[in-house]
């Protein structure tokens, strides 16, 4: 049988080496448009904060290795063009311009995501960039280095703004981030994104929400203007990290059902609308456990095991994925942020009749020195007493601590239960009462 | 109604707080024979560890502030001596030694644990002690400020034995451990309390186990002798942390049955088998939601929420408990060692089928600095594919983690299903697949 993958990230290699594993003897082909396979892409902002480190520190795994270690086609430099279902085969360029056609059996399309690139003028200047591919980041490091850059404006406010601001910060750059939306982080609960705001603002950036960016220009040698409706920031470098859209062109040019936010619409085996194609990655969506409805969420660790699955699925063990529970985390300066499930509007959304309470509590035992303040709001849900997502935000003991609500929600666990879970306790880690537990119980008074 | 608590710790003072604050005309006495009812014992060692904090730093609530805000009866100095379960009442003796007879309608007995005092010669030496109420605190750090002490021995390898060894440590004081067992941690897997042992030694600490203690003598003014069969360790100071006992005796002389380890068997209701007196806290028994047989565990959490519950259920409420799953938390120097449900000894004993795996993985994503080596031992059964207990040990992300891995005891999840979580991912905290996900695929592949 011949296996093709559209795409050699986090999904297709992860499809590819599952497969392999599984049956050996398989023909299995990736066509990736990049040179790059494996690496730690959710990695770059720290790699960026840090001048003496070398992007290529982030390769996991090197495209020869694939291709010795465990005999994988992988044909970099190739970009699939078009998918024709009847022949079962792909289309597409390679770097020198060559056009490849190439039977499939089975196919995987993982083409990811892209960076979305307001249509305007001047984000295609030189000093205008994104954060997605590994050439982004190394091109990143280049600019700020041979350009010596000192100010730098973030357009947008999402995981990767954030932390490239930590980042840039780290390099001493001076930033300011700015977006239309008048709303910080739009699915946090408002004394939780304002501890945020808080945290970024005492590192000296500026955080310009409301303000509709109008052009971006170039103003002497090595200086650009990010002009808005009724604000003008001067720079010598614009991150854009206004959001990514699913490379799903591919899949719809080929008559492929879709899904939420135009990603490839995918069933619990990752099967698109056609049996012969698989999809996975950040081109597909998910189901989301907890509404039982389909959702898209671009995130690493789902492209991992969709990817995985498929490579499972191809070779005949027939394993379904369960779905994602909408878990996410990320540090900016000395801040976990962390949530899973659902927010208030989400759960509103959803049909639910959610109801939320937020907690400021410690991160320590009382009298403990060293304790933290720690912001967690839980939200429930009135009809069914169920647990419907959390956020904690605090200087430690966030990251972590989340996972116990994940596992609750795969479970569709009531609040009542979750406050009766057995957390251990010692006075460097928490008060007696988990900070969770206290959410919970204060929470059931509500409910 | 009138309601008679019998000890005014952790159960005892949130039963009598719940019950108040459920039903305000309720009488409620408690008996209390220290003068200390409310303060976290558990940070007893943090504070030895620091001579600059008074050790009644660690009070949460003065007496006072239950009689005087709380109007609640509290009566500090009055041990509970007998019940008599015909007449309804309680009797004992103050601290000028009159005697005094309480008539109870609904009697709570949370008379807590006490160490475990070995029956040898010179364990009740000056000089020799053990670490429980907060008078010994005062005690310890009184000792070892007006003897200068330089050298101590620590009897036992349990939490408290551990955390005493640190905080001596802290202090400047030579630590040896001593212990007749031949293994070190017995509840722990031998990879991880390797690593445990040798974090411990790396902080000088001599650790000698498999030594019988024959008896302590006075050797010189300031100096005592630990005499093992083949090893004599002088010191100045000696720390007796052999476990504790569950204080029962009230019970057992009452006629009331008894659970494991000799503590008070209760009903999920905390009930006792007479149905007006209710255990809670360290003196009685729980249930194993993993086993679903009864058990004694005495910690913090447990006693406080037992203890709730007990106030809500005599204030008319029927509140169940639903039981522990086994986690537990200890830091010791740099590490942090967490637990939650089952060894695999346990696991044998409870009839399932274990089967365990040890995993070593990163707490970071590859590439991220700083990251700490961690190490993951997992247990499922053969039978059920049910996840059975988990043990994590590292220099972080440990104590917080494995509050997941309790969610899902709670829950009777499956490996199978538990390897599905949603986990939040961000270089700074984890692997794309977390630590906990990868020990479960892999335990998987044993099952």
């Amino acid at each position: 049988m011949s296996f093709v993958i559209a795409g050699g990230d986090a999904a297709g290699m992860s499809a590819a080496s599952r497969a392999k594993r599984n049956k050996p003897d398989l023909d299995i082909i990736v066509l990736e448009q990049t040179s790059d396979v494996s690496y730690s892409a959710c990695g770059m902002p720290y790699n960026i904060a840090d001048p003496d480190r070398e992007i290529d520190d982030l390769v996991v795994r090197h495209a020869d290795v694939f291709r010795k270690s465990q005999k994988i086609d992988l044909r970099t430099g190739h970009r699939v063009d078009s998918i024709d279902r009847n022949k079962k085969t792909v289309s597409g360029t390679d770097l020198k311009g060559r056009q490849f056609s190439i039977p499939y059996e089975r196919l995987l399309i993982a083409t990811g995501a892209s960076p979305i690139i307001p249509d305007l003028e001047g984000f295609n200047l030189p000093g205008v960039m994104a954060l997605k591919y590994l050439s982004d980041g190394r091109k990143i490091k280049d600019y700020i280095k041979s350009q010596n850059v000192k100010k730098a404006v973030v357009v947008g406010m999402g995981y990767i703004a954030l932390e490239m601001c930590e980042a840039l910060r780290e390099r001493n750059i001076e930033v300011d981030m700015v977006k239309p939306r008048q709303v910080f982080i739009p699915w946090m609960a408002e004394e939780l994104s304002d501890v945020v705001r808080e945290e970024i603002e005492a590192h000296s950036v500026g955080i310009h929400m409301g303000h509709r960016i109008e052009k971006i220009m170039e103003s002497g040698s090595n200086s650009l203007e990010v002009v808005c409706s009724d604000l003008t920031l001067e720079c010598q470098m614009v991150l854009v990290a206004t959001g990514v859209k699913p490379n799903s062109r591919l899949a719809s040019d080929a008559g492929l059902d879709l899904g939420p936010s135009g990603s490839i619409a995918v069933d619990r085996m990752l099967r698109t609308s056609d049996e012969n194609i698989y999809s996975a990655g950040d081109c597909a969506d998910a189901y989301n456990v907890i509404t039982g409805q389909k959702t898209w969420v671009p995130l690493a660790l789902r492209a991992n095991r969709a990817g995985w699955a498929v490579g499972d699925n191809v070779t005949g063990k027939n394993v379904e994925i369960e779905g994602i529970v909408g878990s996410a985390v990320f540090k900016v300066f000395d801040l976990e942020v962390a949530r899973t499930g659902l927010s208030m509007s989400e759960a509103e959304k959803a049909g639910f009749d959610p109801v939320e309470e937020v907690v400021k509590t410690r991160s320590r035992a009382h009298a403990h020195p060293g304790s933290k303040t720690l912001y967690i709001q839980i939200v429930g849900d009135r009809k069914s007493g169920r647990l419907l997502g959390m956020q904690i935000v605090g200087k430690e003991g966030a990251a972590h601590r989340i996972k116990a609500a994940a596992v609750a929600l795969h479970q569709k666990m009531t609040v009542e239960a979750f406050s009766q879970c057995d957390f251990p306790y010692a006075p460097p880690f928490s008060p007696t009462w988990d900070p969770m537990l206290t959410a919970a119980i204060q929470l059931l008074k509500k409910l």
